[in-house]
């Protein structure tokens, strides 16, 4: 029931100079299913990337986050090798012997260092990763590299994703045509802190690799990070950018005017992916933005937008289309504000007022809430009045199937 | 579908000296329902409450601080007034006049002032309070009025619990026998932050005002302040202690024998009912005790506790009972313990060792998990080797019903 997701169209997504995708079914969980894929980068690519917080973050991100803080401009990465079914989380010293030996047989096939080779894992937590099935797939996906491959790339990251998630732009800075195509994944244990599970973007253009790993970290808090499902942090959420130097352009600052157009591409194409997965959040009716105006900091203003979107009473009354809108007020009220002034606050659904300095707008017809809550989309806006900070996240409503896909997701 | 939940026999429920109970049915949202409630007090009884921390508390819960909070020794509170149907909360100005108007109309009847009334109101949020109705209800709780009418004072309480709730019990302190009687509601919007919607428990002990107002904040705090179903603090939530000074038992300081008796007899009793709450959680299957060990302090503790009982993976896992257990793992993970070694983390399933050292127990059998896992009543409890500071809350599952009783509770 995904929520106005377009299923992307193979033709439509461009091909990136400098990149190979090659994927593989190799049983990892359930059989005659892409669970691997490899990404191949050309040798001038720089990559950078932002993982989960998780205190129990997944073995592949352990050594994502090695490999990534020791790169040397003479041992750039190579791949990215991504398997479905399996997290490789909770799974202590011999998960992380599974992670490394991953590395090392695709490594031995790319004629690379392990260190060059960037691991990730999205599944079940707390078992162990069938190591033999993945190496034993790699050669699969490495006979099938193509440029020309990010539909089925898209397909293989798929755990409880209804659809494929994948998105193309292309960009002319500085007379250059810059190509950048994403990809991404997730249903269910999303509230990003710090990237998404898993989103993945590749553009053709030179960048530095601390401009590169700036424009990473800055995207990542306005898109990826910006998207809340249930509110559970995964143990593998991990958001990479790659810029493959195949085009001419290169950007070697954060300021110059190249940089900003380049990021303003990056966050837009990012954001897109953030709410495809938003969009098919699981069981989702309704696709929600919510955004907090006039507070004293964007910490606040976040804080406030998290209880509204995480309560589950708030979901269901929206998955019901039901203006029970008191919700709203009550998950203001235990956000954690302590100074909180409750008579200056305004709530808004769309267009509609619904309360007003705290209180019921009088003017307020529960036939207007009724009208905006049937929409597939819709906007709750708060403003608090008392500042001039804002953010804004997105999020989806909890119905049966969310229950139902949660209650036999291994099954 | 209450998890072990006995039904109250009426006869069982003892009434305690010094409060009478009376009954209406005013037709605040429905007719044909208990939905006024007037709980009349000894002149001899001290009264302390505990109510929520949400910035948009209720417009009865400001009038309960301020009678409470300006309590003077010749004009003690002599009634308590509770309405389900409608909660009377983000309505602003309109709505504290509706509150203030029924703690006239009620002193008014019973020869006090108002600020010797204690209003509470339970139900919908940001609708005006049908104040003509309630008020008009009055006349008939007084003429009901019976020390033995426990059994219908907790109906008249109820929203969408699945039952009432309530229990007694006598101890002998000092030589004197103290009756204990208490009822509760609330199936959903349970987190409470300072008590619960709504829980009140009377004595016929005589406790000094300032004693009694200590022994509540302390056993709210280890009882309706751990327990949780949606993680949504109400804009109602209230626990109020009354102790009528009809026996001869008198409880002047915090640090006597006397006290730590009695403390233990209102704790034991609060708990009862604060558990009753979860038992009855809207669409609860299951009753989870969560118990964090060998932390630094309570907070990381409870920190962590939530994280796991406010989880929607966690707890469609155990609706589904199945062990998919590396969802607690991350809950644990991004509790928000910033210095959290995972690597000394175990996990247990009732005497079952899942986790060891932050990974799978090498001898954890998945038969082992699943057979806990089937039971109605589970206890997690997690060990973090980093201190001797320890918590535990109590939470439900979350099934179906939950979603379909909040996708059109106001229909």
């Amino acid at each position: 029931m995904a929520v106005n997701l377009p299923l992307p169209i193979p033709e439509k997504l461009t091909a990136v100079r400098g990149v190979e995708l090659g994927h593989a079914e190799a049983g990892i969980r359930k059989v005659n299913r892409k669970d691997v894929l490899v990404l191949k980068l050309a040798s001038t690519a720089t990559v950078a990337g932002v993982f989960t917080k998780n205190r129990f973050c997944a073995a592949p991100v352990q050594l994502c986050k090695a490999h990534l803080g020791s790169l040397r401009a003479d041992a750039p990465i190579r791949a990215l090798v991504i398997n479905t079914g399996n997290a490789n989380a909770g799974t202590g010293e011999s998960g992380l012997a599974n992670a490394q030996a991953t590395c090392d047989a695709l490594a031995d096939l790319l004629d690379c260092a392990p260190t060059q080779i960037l691991p990730f894992s999205t599944g079940v937590i707390l078992e162990p990763l069938p190591v033999d099935r993945l190496v034993a797939g790699l050669p699969q996906a490495i006979a099938n590299l193509q440029t020309d491959n990010w539909y089925n790339a898209a397909q293989s990251i798929m755990t409880t994703d209804t659809q494929p998630k994948a998105a193309s732009r292309q960009v002319v800075i500085g007379g250059q045509t810059i190509t950048l195509t994403g990809i991404s994944k997730g249903a269910g244990m999303i509230k990003p802190n710090m990237a998404t599970m898993l989103g993945f973007l590749a553009m053709d253009a030179k960048v530095a690799q601390p401009v590169l790993e700036q424009m990473t970290r800055d995207v990542a808090d306005r898109s990826f990070n910006c998207i809340t499902i249930d509110g559970d942090t995964s143990t593998n959420d991990s958001f990479i950018v790659m810029a493959t130097g195949a085009a001419a352009l290169e950007v070697n600052s954060t300021t110059s005017a190249e940089y900003a157009a380049l990021y303003e591409a990056v966050l837009g194409l990012s954001q897109e992916l953030a709410q495809m997965i938003v969009r098919d959040g699981e069981g989702a009716t309704k696709f929600m933005t919510v955004t907090i105006e006039e507070g004293k900091d964007v910490e606040e203003c976040r804080k406030i937008a998290y209880s509204i979107a995480h309560s589950p009473l708030v979901k269901t009354a929206f998955f019901a289309s039901d203006p029970n809108l008191g919700r709203i007020l009550a998950a203001i009220g235990y956000a954690g504000i302590d100074d909180l002034d409750v008579g200056k606050i305004d709530l808004y659904l769309d267009d509609v007022l619904v309360a007003k300095s705290g209180g019921r707008n009088p003017d307020y017809q529960e036939a207007d809430g009724q009208r905006v809550m049937k929409q597939s989309e819709i906007t709750i806006r708060v403003k608090l009045g008392r500042g001039k900070a804002d953010a804004t996240i997105w999020t989806c409503d909890l119905s049966h199937e969310y229950v139902s896909i949660n209650a036999d997701y291994r099954s």
